[in-house]
This record gives C-alpha cells, sequence and structure tokens, in this order.
C-alpha cells in the first residue's frame, strides 16, 4: 500500500502554454502528486534529442498544495532526465507526457519529443505514457477522451508495465461520433515524402522549408492509424530495444 | 547489372570538417558516385529529430569527379530529407552515415544522430548502414577498421538489406591488437545516468551542465557492448517499428 500520493512527473513538447500540457496537468492533479515540466517553446520533432552543447536553465513557473510546474530551456527528454532534480530524491511512480497536439501514429513515434520524453523514462525503469491526440489545433478539445486518459494512467499505476515498454497512446479529435473504445495496436507501416518548399531570400539566397505529407504503407485493421480511423483509442506497446531479431541470422549467414 | 556507379549519399553528425566524415567520404569514393551531406556544426544527440520551426540552409562546400560535399545549418535527419534533393532525381543506392566519433551501441543509438540519419534512409527503402568508431577523439584513428567499411559498404550494396532494417555498426578503437572479426549482435541493455552539474552563473542564476555516465544492465555475450569490448566489429540490425509485440497480449487482457 502506497503511504503517499502517488507521484507523476509530467512532460510535454509544445510549450508550457499548451493547451493539452494542462489539461494533463489537471487529469493528473486528480490522481497524485504533480511536478510538471515543459519545454519552453513548441518543440515538436524533438525526438530523443538532447541538449549538451549549451547548458539548460529551469524555473518554477507555477506552485500550489501537491502541484508544481517548471520550465526548461532544453528538449522534452532534457525535461525528464533534469525533472528528476525537482523530486526531492523521490522517482515518480508514473511519467506522462503530453497531451500532445496532434498524431504520434505510427512511424512518427521516431520524430516525437513526447514519445522521447515517454522512451527516457521508461530506460530509467519508470512506467511512462505519452498522450496525443489527433488534431494540430491549439484550440483542440479534450472532454471527448479525458475519461480514457484517467483510466489508463490509473490502470498503469496499479499494474505497471512490461520491463522496457512504455504506451503510446493516439485519441481520436473530436467529433459528432462517440469515441469506440480502446484498442491495443501495433504501429502502422508509413513515412513522410521529402518534401520542401524552396525560396529565395531578400538577398537573393536560396532557403527550405520542410514541408511535406505522409504515406501510409499499410493495409492492417490491427495499426494505430486504422484504430485512430475508426474512432478508437490507439495504445501501442513501444520500446527503446530497436534490434531486429529476426534479421539477425540472415546477417550470420553473410559472414562478414 | 548496373549501367552507373552506384550513387551513394553521406550523411554525418560532427560537422563537416570532422576527420570520420572525411574518412568515409574516401572510402565510399572508392566503390561509388559520392554525395556529402554533413551538419555544419558538431551535433551529437540529435537523435530523430527535424528542424520544422526554421527553414533550412544548404550550401555546396567542395566538388570534385564523382563528387559533392554539402553542408546543411540543420540536423543530421534533415541533411538525408533534404539531401536527395542533390542527386539529380537518382535515389541513392546506398546511406552511409559517420564515422561517428564515439560509439552509439546499446540505447545510445536512441540518442544518436548518426543512426537518426541511417533510420530516415531505412524509412525511405534505401539500404543504410550507420558507422561509429568508440572513441570520442576529434583526432580518433581509422586505419585498424578501413577493410570493415569498405566489406560492410560493398556487401550491403550487393545484396540489401531486409525491409525496415539498417545496420548500427559500432567498431573498436585502434589499440595493440588487431581486430578479431566482425560479430552480428543485439543492442545492449543500458542506459545513462541522470547527472547535472549544477552552476551558478556571474549574474546569480542557476545553470545546469548534463553530465553523467553510462550504466551496462546486460551481461550477454552476444551484444554489440561486449562484441567491442571483445575487438569485434558489431554489427546490429536495427530497425524503426518500436512496437513491443510480445507486450501486446499482456495489454490486451486489461480490457480497457
Amino acid at each position: 500500500m502506497m503511504d503517499k500520493k502517488p507521484l507523476i512527473l509530467i512532460a510535454n513538447d509544445d510549450g508550457y502554454r499548451a493547451k493539452g500540457f494542462h489539461k494533463l496537468i489537471e487529469l493528473m492533479r486528480k490522481i497524485g502528486e504533480v511536478i510538471a515540466i515543459s519545454t519552453e517553446k513548441p518543440m515538436s520533432g524533438q525526438s530523443h534529442s538532447i541538449t549538451n552543447h549549451d547548458p539548460l536553465r529551469v524555473y518554477l513557473a507555477e506552485q500550489d498544495a501537491d502541484y508544481k510546474l517548471y520550465v526548461c530551456s532544453g528538449r522534452p527528454v532534457d525535461c525528464i532526465k533534469i525533472g528528476y532534480r525537482f523530486t526531492d530524491g523521490r522517482m515518480p511512480d508514473l511519467v506522462v507526457s503530453g497531451i500532445n497536439h496532434g498524431s504520434n501514429a505510427s512511424s512518427n513515434v521516431i520524430y516525437s519529443g513526447t514519445m522521447g520524453a515517454a522512451l527516457e523514462a521508461c530506460m530509467d525503469g519508470v512506467p511512462a505514457i505519452g498522450f496525443s491526440v489527433d488534431s494540430y489545433s491549439s484550440n483542440a478539445e479534450f472532454d471527448h477522451i479525458e475519461c480514457y486518459v484517467d483510466a489508463i494512467a490509473r490502470r498503469v499505476l496499479a499494474e505497471g508495465l512490461p520491463k522496457g515498454v512504455c504506451l503510446n497512446v493516439n485519441m481520436p479529435k473530436k467529433s459528432e461520433e462517440a469515441i469506440n473504445g480502446v484498442k491495443i495496436c501495433r504501429q502502422a507501416k508509413g513515412r513522410w515524402s521529402q518534401t520542401f518548399e524552396h525560396r529565395v531570400d531578400p538577398f537573393g539566397r536560396d532557403y527550405y522549408w520542410l514541408t511535406g505529407y505522409f504515406i501510409e504503407e499499410d493495409e492492417g485493421v490491427d495499426t494505430d492509424l486504422y484504430a485512430i480511423k475508426n474512432n478508437y483509442i490507439a495504445v501501442v506497446p513501444t520500446m527503446f530495444d530497436m534490434t531486429s531479431y529476426s534479421s539477425m541470422e540472415i546477417l550470420k549467414d553473410w559472414n562478414l
């Protein structure tokens, strides 16, 4: 039995003002003591990157009973690494990241700072969940998914997660239809097109904006993309062991 | 049969002056036509991060017959994405990244910009290899591993790689002993300690430097760390499908 409220560390990559981050803080404060730490600015696409050529700054932005909000000059993974300094020596019982404005389903998991933070905690042996909603709007709605975020977080706190595994939870955006439930999924195959918009600056010099579109390469009905499209919450157990075990025998036969 | 020399795209995260990058260019120029594209500055720990809040700049720094070197203002993954613009519409036959100064074995793969670049190419269906040497020295030596880099690159060009898989090749630093050969390995379990050095700036404000040490959590003899320690070249087939398939059934039983 826990003699204290569970300690929940919350990270985020959309900046400390983001609506999804504050929604996650609100929901987690119903469950436990909350230390929240966010990037200063929106920082999507930061993946598992860390800040090692520059030092970090951290400041306390808000506090209340059983709640503190810190802002960190670094990336989402830095937030987790340095977040442990601000928990009075206690390891968190749960790390949650998000709620990200935009889906991190399919291969987006590998670009995602939200999932970078969750995976970092997972490497430290802390149960961790990245939550994302399939809407890039800064004013995205969350009331249709609140009960799922609450239920998944409570369940992970109660049961833990398999060693080396965290959860990538992607949720449909609000629509006329109610959410159909939760599906345990695999990461869909897909990739981004390589597209850059070429422009010329006022001084005649070239520059390039990354644009592009997502190419789904998977027709499976057991994927996260399929679940979201069909108005389910998609839960993918996600790990940082990137070894392709099935390829090891093929390569051994090469006799390099 | 190829009627042209193979096209090899080379990326790097140690900056365009790095010794390991120029060694890889030298070695690949013996095999094919080379388009090299590097980050402007050293950028270790950039993982799979991309530049989407700012535009990219790219300039041509060197050229010769069958060889061009571009410098990109972005991260290693940006180098791959924008590198395709500079290949005259031809998809590369091979992407190589490195030779990184510093090991990317074990869970370092997830922080690595060198492997971010290789994984990005892999997502595009191009055979890709990240090469790293276990020495952070900017003057690291490479003559003891040249023949292995050459042999592995030629073999991948000839055979291709399983779909969705690239190679993470980590090589011992030069020592008295000769390299014992090549081992196909799995990614060792391990993690970085969360350590920050706290300092106070001349204006009385706190700042934090990320430091720390690596904790090996694996006693296996089939790992990349074990191979390097025993003076073997470690080759880990690496994939971007991060689904933990073995955890799916456990989570299904939760009936979320």
